[in-house]
């Protein structure tokens, strides 16, 4: 038993570890509960709502969320919700009243369910969903209440009145220790998360030909092999970019991401880099298999020089790109590398057109090579279609041109290290920045 | 705004169409809110409970989910954080009441903060959050409620235990509704879904050949093409299967799907799965793309020979496996298929390994096919692996042995109709199922 407390104690400081804001969090949350509670103490504030206060501190329970975007989004939904939902639940009683006192629960269990019925269909529209759902249940919740109350309690409005406030209160609680103390930005996690996607899949790219022709560049470069793994988180990303991209709509401009930043981008993005993270899936199947050589030396080492000029370029220009996202600073250098590259892919096609194989080499042979040029080329695709959604991004959202980067104004650095405190996977290195316009 | 509405009215019965289960679900909400809300209009019942009754309908819409699994995981999940978080909450406020009045609310401030933020952070470990993070959240509820307003009323006792008998009211009234109206099974959803997956990457290679080779085997299989495009479905699976899984372990057994039924091998399958789906994604860019002939005549018919093979054969045995998963009876003719993918890769080695090229050929009008064949190389190994699993899955699931399918018993059957009534993707054609021992 001893055992397994310190190993659950372990876990827990890794987590904090990893992600402080965990921990902050956890405190806020705590604040913001005894906050929200004071006003059971306080007499005064007590006589106003009763023990319809407990709504406030069971608003806070349920709405507070991690990011200032999962909060706004189920306060601003449960206060819309309860609204609405009262003033309807006001209205059902209202009709209710006029069938007498036999006829009143039949009507009302009428109401409720038709209203329950239809809203919960109304929750299967994947755009409702996406966004609203919250809303639609707490709505069901309150117009039922309300409504159902109303048949033994006679002040249905001041009830509904009560569960408003309080609810507003609770959810306005909720909201400013959420935003003032250290808030947690989901849109600015989207932002890195994309940003450090394509790091991943440049680190890859970069270090491939050293790996696939078995060269150490360097003694320290080969213990660390981590930048050959790094890609496949990259694989798996939809759902969660998804629901990002949908939190970050309800934030309010913080920094440089102002409100209607151009979300959609991010997804594009992340679309074109699970894409390219495919063909890496496939290229790091070869890692394993020994190189063939079926060619004559010179057209070998020229071949080589190509495979490892194209997945370094690539891998630069994702370096860059990712970066640019970072920094939000328009690299100049990406057209250059993916120029390179692509300089480096005609090389490649032109030595495999020129008939220099010697007579009964096994063809088979040179499958894997072949493949894994096919498969660079590809990756060539992928880059320049991945370039050319961040200059989209670059121009919708104003990054800075490369020319004027060294006055980058203040929220860029703040930007650029927060990202560094979330490292998405807990196996990453140092941050590589590279300074735009090397 | 009228042609608004229509459209909205479209979707909403394009959505009742796709998953008639929707339809059912909403007036299972609706009837089990009106049924709970009968506490209401009861005298009897209602002289009991009080306004505590309003916690029975609140559970009912908080709690009742989709499918049994969610509703179970959910109403456990909130009737044990209630009982706990009360019984704490209640010791709470007997501590308390040891410090004087003006002492009272401090210590219980104390206590609230303390709780809160732990638990808050305990939501934060990923096996508590996948299966218990619902209750974390009720139990800071329920502490909160219980031990605050027990500064103002005396009989906090009577409250929590109002609290608790309301909320278990609510979670059995939600599960007798969902479990004995037309019951949603999501252990039967994810067991279809990975069913499902494996049918539409047999379908991609079934037809892969005739498509690479432009070969239309008769006229009607020409004119619909979305066999191509099902596997993209089965690309970003991770997520719901995993939440399917952990959904599913709350459910009791019901037909053939016993309680502590394998989940982790459907996990495992869908893994599988999707690795193989990579590979077809990369098999489908080589699609539009003309097919080079730089072998001689005869050279060239046998390797389309093997390729077709061996694509319609991983093809036919990952339909076997898909329909086997599906009527839980082992299939015979799945090794017999993938014997004959195998023999058909070895063919194609073969055929490569003779140097059969015209002098100066284009190296490079071979890649493609060549990246063609070492994909097509891959895909048998992952249809080995996927066969390996299920097989896992038949011995701990005990699927029926070939020999005893005819006597298939009635479960069977009902499982395989409910699955084809939820098709995961709009665009599926008929089922078409394979009998087992063919």
């Amino acid at each position: 038993i001893i055992n397994k407390i310190a190993e659950k104690a372990k876990e827990a400081k890794k987590l904090g570890i990893d992600d402080p804001r965990r921990i902050i969090h956890s405190f806020k949350v705590g604040l913001a509960i005894t906050l929200v509670s004071l006003f059971y103490y306080f007499k005064p504030l007590y006589e106003g709502f009763g023990v319809s206060a407990m709504w406030a501190v069971l608003t806070v329970v349920v709405v507070f969320e991690f990011s200032v975007g999962a909060t706004l989004g189920k306060g601003l939904n449960r206060v819309c919700a309860t609204l609405l939902g009262g003033l309807l639940g006001v209205g059902a009683h209202w009709l209710a009243c006029y069938s007498g006192k036999n006829g009143e629960p039949v009507v009302i269990a009428v109401f409720v369910f038709i209203v329950a019925a239809t809203v919960t269909f109304v929750r299967f529209f994947p755009k409702m969903k996406a966004r609203y759902d919250y809303g639609l249940m707490v709505f069901i919740l309150t117009f039922c209440l309300v409504s159902v109350s109303g048949y033994r309690e006679d002040e249905v409005i001041r009830m509904a009145h009560e569960r408003v406030v309080t609810i507003a209160i609770g959810s306005c609680t909720s909201l400013l220790v959420c935003i003032l103390i250290c808030p947690v930005w989901i849109g600015e996690d989207l932002h890195n998360h994309v940003a450090d996607n394509l790091e991943k899949l440049g680190k890859f790219l970069e270090g491939f030909g050293g790996e696939y022709f078995k060269i150490s560049n360097d003694g320290q470069s080969n213990t660390d092999k981590s930048f050959l793994q790094g890609y496949k988180s990259a694989l798996n990303t939809k759902n969660s970019e998804e629901n990002m991209a949908n939190l970050a709509r309800w934030e309010p401009g913080h920094g440089r991401l102002k409100f209607r930043h151009p979300w959609k981008l991010y997804l594009k993005a992340g679309t074109l880099t699970r894409d390219c993270a495919y063909k890496i899936e496939a290229l790091s199947s070869h890692l394993n298999s020994d190189y063939p050589t079926p060619w004559p030396e010179e057209i070998q080492s020229k071949i080589q020089e190509s495979y490892t000029m194209i997945s370094s370029e690539t891998g630069k220009a994702l370096k860059e790109l990712a970066s640019a996202i970072k920094t939000m600073a328009r690299s100049s250098s990406v057209n250059t590398h993916i120029a390179n590259s692509k300089a480096a892919a005609e090389t490649l096609k032109s030595l495999f057109k020129i008939s220099v194989l010697e007579e009964d080499t096994d063809l088979l042979e040179i499958v894997p090579a072949a493949t894994v040029a096919s498969l660079l080329m590809d990756v060539v695709t992928c880059t320049e279609k991945i370039a050319a959604c961040v200059n989209d991004l670059a121009s919708q959202a104003n990054f800075n041109s490369p020319n004027n980067n060294n006055n980058m104004i203040p929220g860029n650095s703040r930007l650029l290290h927060r990202g560094s405190v979330q490292p998405i996977s807990g196996t990453e290195g140092p941050h590589h920045v590279i300074t735009i316009g090397e």
